[in-house]
């Protein structure tokens, strides 16, 4: 698994995505995040566990309190894979446009030389 | 599931994503995509239909021939929440490093106030 591979796997689903909107506003124990996103504590210690392999969520153990923070990776990676994209995206729906432009004015050259 | 959560999974595997460029340069049929990915056609026609569940490839069949090109989605959504997830992380760490920096501070207070 690459790099990408993880990271897009781990945002693939909304209480990840919510877990890391949270912990952008503050920190938060695992017992904290399982009440807010109404889980088990066994099920979002597997989500935090994703998210931790991922580097997206970074844990210590505090005595008997595990908090979470943002972790070390902050995607730009994986902002300029879909930069990248978008921008091919554009380019290729630009020439599709120019194709059929050309072929609407060919069509058009055709009649008018057929109407003479 | 939502928008996010089918996008974001169809991105997590590195055949889908080497699709997606691929086809940002040209179209291509699941038979050319299955050779250059060095890959089944079945294995190939699945990666295809998660992207196109996505809304990321569109096919057409013409004849016997299925050829995909990009489809409608340009993954706008997805890049403004790594966008704001990015903003969010710089804040929180910006936070993290002033409480470090007052810390420090107030530790030097002390030790000049001792040392006095």
């Amino acid at each position: 698994m690459t790099r990408l591979d993880t990271s897009f796997a781990a945002l693939s689903d909304p209480t990840r995505r919510g877990v890391l909107e949270q912990l952008g506003r503050s920190d938060a124990s695992i017992t904290d995040l399982a009440q807010k996103f109404d889980m088990t504590l066994t099920g979002m210690k597997k989500h935090v566990g994703v998210l931790e392999q991922a580097g997206l969520v970074s844990t210590r153990k505090i005595g008997r309190v595990r908090t979470c923070q943002l972790g070390p990776r902050r995607l730009e990676e994986e902002q300029a894979w879909l930069e990248r994209y978008r921008q091919r995206w554009e380019e290729r729906f630009d020439e599709l446009e120019k194709v059929v432009e050309e072929l609407s004015r060919k069509e058009k050259g055709d009649e008018s030389r057929n109407r003479k």
